[in-house]
């Protein structure tokens, strides 16, 4: 492809997309295809000459869009908000084009630098810790390409400051314990079980009927694994859990960490960038005692995926864990946070230019549209909340203080399964299964960044045909 | 931004990237700037009302593009080719645009499938065992976004099987021992840390003068760690090694690792896909007998990053090793293969549709022109090896088969120093130093996409000029 021709193909790929999210209404939602379909609509082999940019393109009309699910659908009420906002896709544009790698300062300064002051924006407009800004002694934030990744790097650094990062040597993981609810994540089960700490040392603490963490049965435990000679390094409270958006009580957890010694991780993956919205920042009540913070701009507020966003207290734990250099080549300039090489806060050696897509939001779209649009889905889902709540064929299940409602109908499971498999199976609305102390419940997420009142209003209308 | 402004903007970006990449070469290769410089040229804190897009794309001009290292360059002989091709952007582009989550086949099945096809693909373009193959009975591949990643997938499957699935509950690695040459990847190492080997149980092979591993030695060492009562779990041979594109013996190695049940992955991250031209296919000669092996289209091929193709023949480690769900709900379609679910295949949960700017470049571009590059590159490192080979004053240092050649200033290592220093400090290239058997040798990678043989010549000049 020619300079001249990635022009022209380049604006048919805008405007394609353009069209696309402007027309996605119109679309199914979920494709109504089997295993297999997606691969038999194409070549079994490669083609062995060059094709033309209008033969690719009729097959992204014929083979990918229909075989897509639709995550920015205005009707999509299931798993998380998704959003991808126009800023934030011609961001992720400009760092494919400029084909950068940002391992380490010098293999570009601008790719560091720009991020880091884009976690220190996020700093103040969330109005996180301050202990959390790159200014500060100690901590300092990075973009990672997940929650999973930021909770297993949280992991490591806990493994590492609980070692005295012996375990680089030896490897022995043997005496650790760690701490959450069922209600926790699976990446963090996952997370874990990669750095060495099986399920046998996993420790699944109670919680109570709002389904967040009783702080007793976590100090009860810490307290038989020390009896028992073990370690407890790693607890992972969880604001905005993934099933019922449940919040854990992070300010008395902190405590307990805090008089044990252990890392205390917050995960704040779905729901934490509400506080960008001044009246939200309860959300993250509590997390000025953590260790390590995550949340994810990906989700709720735009900026396309990858870009979930860490924060620690304690960076010189991540850089003893991840960094790959003899101590005698460890950098004094990076370890004073002179200059940052992110290489060392992550699993990964490479990176992509991510701050580029999170600078251009902000700048463009602006946090009074985000903030804007939090306000809205919370209204929206706490006017779904209350229909549910007045018709008695229904009941609500869990707290629902932000965009995240799960009900089920009165009665055998098997009837909100009819419901969940009828809304989705006509592919206008689509909605996630979870289960809460053993019931089958339905999940609405509402948060897509085309949703208005009119298409919750056309959920409400189909779930009550029941 | 609206839809319309989205058209304009766009239409604009993708013009600034086109006129970027055409006038690269005027640029000074690397930012001759200091840490803090970019930061200090932007605002501390976030904007309180939305900028306009001219702003914004200022901003890049006069910071983000005198702030970033021009990976893109001709003149780029440092570190890897990190090519970016047009239909590679155009591809990413899509896949920022359309904002879907390819955990698993069911939250968007072309993610799936367009990718499992792209690797099949793949396979057949590099001429790679079939039982790498989806469609084999235990194999298939999966993009990763590194090849550390990659080969922290494989450890982990290894130590899955190694242990037959304990691991996952008892954390226990405390007999596990891992065996790769000094010239392997950093992240080998890394991978292994994560996964609770610790150095001491990881073992350093003797490699000869040419940098290769010695099977003998390698012998000896698990040899030695069974008598031990120790548990050889992992092999990690590379092919076309950082340092120096050295190959490992791969052959002899894998009969060492069937011997004695360890499993061997295979890093080509560099130089894997050379094996598009036929007659380079020997650089993966050997991993029909691996279990895993990975290679980096983002590198030589010219696919944007991130973009690492991983192969395994043993697809059920992979999902022992990752998948979170408990067994009674692991899926008999995902593990026969009919529906691939990627999330347990890989480190995080989330992940985006990858495939579609391999899927551009093979079919826009076509494989002839990676194949003519490859060869251009080849035979351009050829002719500069022969200038440097005839001058008695420097000296080769490793083989160089493909296009990386290793060389020193005859004498004290501070005379190669000072060579690098004056080619990286004038700021018209850039190369790489590295150390082999502790001397400092200046390292230059031919291949970025737009560099011709006046660039080498140039480059020839520079150094001779000394």
């Amino acid at each position: 492809m020619t300079p001249d021709e990635f022009r022209r193909n380049g604006h048919e790929m805008i405007d394609l997309i353009a069209h696309y999210l402007e027309s996605i209404e119109d679309r199914r939602i979920v494709p109504e295809i089997e295993p297999g379909d997606v691969r038999a609509m194409l070549p079994e082999h490669p083609p062995s000459e060059p094709e033309a940019w209008d033969a690719v393109i009729a097959d992204v009309d014929r083979v990918v869009l229909p075989g897509i699910t639709h995550w920015q659908h205005p009707n999509w009420f299931a798993y998380f908000p998704a959003n991808t906002t126009y800023a934030s896709i011609l961001g992720e544009l400009l760092s494919a084009g400029l084909g950068i790698q940002g391992m380490s300062w010098v293999t570009s300064p601008a790719c560091t630098e720009i991020e880091t002051l884009m976690l220190d924006w996020m700093q103040e407009l969330m109005g996180l810790p301050e202990q959390f800004r790159s200014t500060s002694e100690h901590g300092g934030g990075v973009i990672q390409g997940s929650a999973s990744e930021a909770v297993l790097v949280a992991i490591l650094a806990a493994r590492w400051r609980a070692t005295a990062g012996a375990v680089n040597a030896d490897g022995d993981t043997a005496k650790l314990t760690a701490y959450c609810t069922s209600q926790a994540h699976s990446s963090i089960e996952k997370g874990l079980r990669i750095a060495g700490i099986g399920t046998d040392r996993t420790r699944i603490v109670d919680h109570d009927e709002g389904f967040e963490m009783r702080p007793q049965a976590l100090a009860r435990a810490i307290s038989a694994d020390l009896d028992a000679g073990l370690i407890p390094f790693f607890v992972c409270t969880t604001h905005g859990t993934t099933s019922s958006m449940a919040f854990d009580p992070t300010d008395h957890v902190a405590e307990i960490c805090a008089a044990n010694d252990v890392w205390l991780h917050v995960d704040g993956a779905m729901c934490g960038v509400a506080a960008l919205a001044p009246e939200y920042r309860w959300v993250n009540d509590g997390i000025d005692r953590s260790d390590s913070y995550a949340t994810n701009p990906h989700k709720w507020m735009g900026v396309n995926f990858d870009c979930t966003l860490m924060w620690t207290a304690d960076r010189s734990a991540l850089l003893g864990a991840l960094s790959i250099l003899p101590e005698y080549l460890r950098s004094a300039a990076a370890e004073s946070g002179a200059a940052i090489d992110y290489r060392d806060w992550q699993i990964p050696l490479g990176r992509r230019f991510r701050a580029l897509k999170l600078w251009f939001t902000i700048r463009l779209d602006g946090i009074a549209s985000v903030q804007e649009r939090i306000r809205r889905d919370v209204a929206l889902t706490q006017e779904l909340a209350a229909e549910i709540a007045a018709d008695a064929r229904f009941e609500i299940v869990a707290p629902h203080p932000l965009n995240l409602v799960c009900l089920r109908v009165v009665g055998d499971d098997s009837l909100t399964e009819q419901l969940i498999d009828r809304i989705n199976a006509a592919g206008q609305a689509h909605v996630t299964r979870t289960t809460l102390d053993g019931r089958t419940v339905m999940r609405v997420s509402i948060g897509a960044r085309t949703t208005e009142r009119r298409h919750v209003e056309a959920l409400w209308q189909t779930i009550s045909a029941t």
